[in-house]
């Protein structure tokens, strides 16, 4: 598998504003998106687009992501179409697929039609979790930006989370985390197999920002080496770095920045029964106090299972990022956005 | 079964607006919004009728009328108030029904509720497909127009469709498809039993256009006797016709347009296992390019099951349609809502 | 049990206008907001405030509540986050609790979350109704009031529908019912156990207007003794009583306001088995023109139960309020989401 399988050509045909990582923005931009974000936190005002629409399609649930987008949305003044799975049938995604099973559309039919109603079309698609070879090919985020005819976010797709990224890039902004800073993606146990899109982001996006970053986790749970090969380039393109360590000592010493997240096993991709029995010894790779390193900061995601992926204490603690990471979501996603639509 | 009982007088009463099919509309008012719907199209600025408010009831699933419906609402500045099935409890439909079962409220209170909140009132209530003669009845949609006391549109009920039809007409109109050429509305084989509404729209539309409408399918699937005789009654007041045909070559031979269209067995209704094994043998009636006539345009409402109902070569060659008649459910029901609001 | 864990101290710090319960008001600005809805209902403009941002989530399902609110929030041209129980996981709320089970956020996360991006939340989130000590917390209410850092408007809680009762008071004005005349709360049968809130709130809002309220009820389906403590506090402080009758005849006499509800008994919460059996010879509690006094006008929230809860002869006669009340959801949180707006 190449990168290209995992960076289609695709993404850049459609539109050259078209978020699907990062990594496909140069620095600059990232960082201009990422200061942009911190002036709308600050107060400045959206440069609205009336008459502009924006789609929302969400294939898997969502709390925050839905809440920050519908809020940019309204923010930029744009038109808002709001659609979500239970609204939805089951789409098919394979090219020339015989369609007498369960799926009533084919995903190429309703991305050109959504593309119709809307000027930018915003996407939330999780992996099946069945197939390895096929989830690696994110197909409904570039099935869509194939056949939408316009641009297109990924609200959190199976290879990536790009606006959570960018959040998290303004966030590590604000709170004055030097570029050159040691931040540590570590993994943590949590009782099911959850999606690599937010640990791909979140090593790019430190490697992008040009970060010194250990991808911290037990032996088994890699991330995929076409991503650790991304983040290599990125690194190297920004002066930073990126490994892999399995001492958690090791690797947290020294940390600026503790980015807790779990993540399913590749070797067990689709095999509930072998990922649980895998993980089973893992129970003490939860972030306490005791494995923060002096003056760390916490950040994670969210959702985030509490005392289980990282201890109250840490969660509640002043050095814990996340309110923040989430409410730069809103402001992330504004400047996307308004890039896009300018 | 009368008219009377596919078209109830209800809908007279409640607003001369309301659109449950085209065929309540004359003919030169039909033309009109189907002009209109070009005319957005093309560019034209939406007649705003800001502080008035739409409803959208959905109690199926939707994708293509929940986005367009959304858009259209936002074009107008409509204040919107949407809400889906699985927001909302099974409802009655039965007058001085006991209620003791499942049902939590009757549609004669949410109607009146909801007319309360909203200026227009638009529904999705697919048949239930158990009892016939109750489906005929189109319960939700005649319920709701009887007591929610402001204009109703149909967004698909059991019996119709009006809002694809008036955006297939535009459509037609958009291609210069002439008003004497022949359409054909062909059946096709599909999975599973699906509702008439919009053959049963797309009959009477086509021939309240004035076209050689030519119903084709296998035996045993014919449309109901009334919706057939108000499809005569309307092609005799518009120098149309209507027929049906079993024979795919003669039927298709000189169409202009061959819209393809899945629906169930009337004979078979709500028994899953007869309707099975009845369409068993049908798996040919598939419109692929071998039995698309010289020229001919191709239509579907989408969803679309690809390689079951139509081909890819059709539904993707240079005459399909499908993706205009879906633009143009936008601007259908733009022209639609600003006529019931003006 | 106190007062105290029915009304938690933290209602107050978070903001004086989270409106969790009427009782947190003065008597004087419930008046003054029923005055503001009867007032908006007669065509008053409401006071916008764009710009600012209501967000709406529903934990579980809603028909008139969510058509309300988004109506309120378009007439104010507030900005709305619109987030449902279908688009959300599952949420822990103890504190301290090692979240390796079934729910994937914390409210406590949620609720600071969502606060981020809206300058006020609108919960609802009925009882679990398995555990009853649980349930008289209202803890999902409480927990976002404590952490969401914006005011929080309560859609129906565990114990509490402040909408319906601010609306059921401008109702009641509306039509002239004196503040000492007689409002009788009745019982009713129902397939199910209901929740509590509605009936709690109309009790209290009722004492509060300073009205002579009689709670009746079969024997063993009381109120909870807190809820009725707090109907005396109200009712003294306001020149109105409350009482419970189990006599229908007794209690009716007299009455100007028959309002019907069902509820759930304490004694058998959470226990559906004992609950079926408890209320299986209660069937003849229904509200028929027989029980109905003079003169007496009629009111329940909806949804309601048609000719099990009420005969459709009363409910859709003369002197039904039921869609008045329905209305009136839309001008008093109108006018609620005004005053905490401003």
């Amino acid at each position: 598998m190449s990168t290209q399988q995992l960076q289609t050509p695709e993404q850049h045909q459609v539109s050259p504003d078209g978020c699907y990582t990062l990594g496909q923005f140069d620095s600059s931009v990232c960082q201009e998106l990422a200061d942009r974000a911190t002036a709308l936190k600050g107060g400045a005002t959206p440069d609205a687009k009336p008459g502009k629409a924006l789609g929302l399609l969400f294939l898997n649930p969502s709390l925050r992501t839905s809440a920050s987008f519908q809020r940019a949305a309204a923010r930029l003044k744009l038109e808002l179409v709001n659609l979500n799975s239970q609204g939805v049938w089951a789409m098919e995604s394979e090219e020339g697929a015989i369609m007498d099973g369960t799926k009533a559309e084919h995903m190429k039919d309703a991305a050109a039609v959504l593309g119709c109603f809307v000027d930018v079309l915003a996407i939330r698609a999780f992996p099946a979790g069945v197939d390895l070879e096929q989830d690696l090919k994110d197909p409904v985020l570039h099935g869509f930006a194939k056949h939408a005819g316009v641009p297109i976010v990924n609200m959190e797709s199976t290879l990536w989370h790009p606006c959570q990224a960018l959040a998290d890039w303004a966030t590590l902004d604000q709170h004055q985390v030097p570029k050159p800073a040691k931040l540590v993606l570590t993994w943590a146990w949590h009782p099911k197999p959850l999606p690599h899109a937010v640990p791909n982001s979140t090593l790019c996006m430190a490697a992008q920002r040009g970060m010194e970053v250990v991808v911290l986790h037990p032996a088994g749970y890699q991330l995929h080496p076409e991503i650790m090969a991304e983040a290599h380039v990125l690194a190297a393109a920004n002066g930073g770095s990126a490994r892999v360590s399995h001492n958690r000592a090791e690797a947290l010493d020294g940390a600026a920045v503790v980015y807790a997240k779990s993540w399913g096993s590749l070797d067990t991709w689709g095999d509930a029964e072998a990922e649980t029995a895998k993980r089973a010894p893992l129970g003490d790779w939860c972030v306490t106090s005791k494995q923060m390193p002096q003056g760390a900061k916490f950040m994670h995601c969210l959702p985030v299972r509490r005392n289980v992926v990282v201890s109250d204490e840490v969660i509640d603690g002043p050095r814990s990022l996340i309110i923040d990471q989430a409410e730069n979501r809103l402001h992330a996603q504004t400047a996307l956005l308004e890039r896009i639509l300018s």
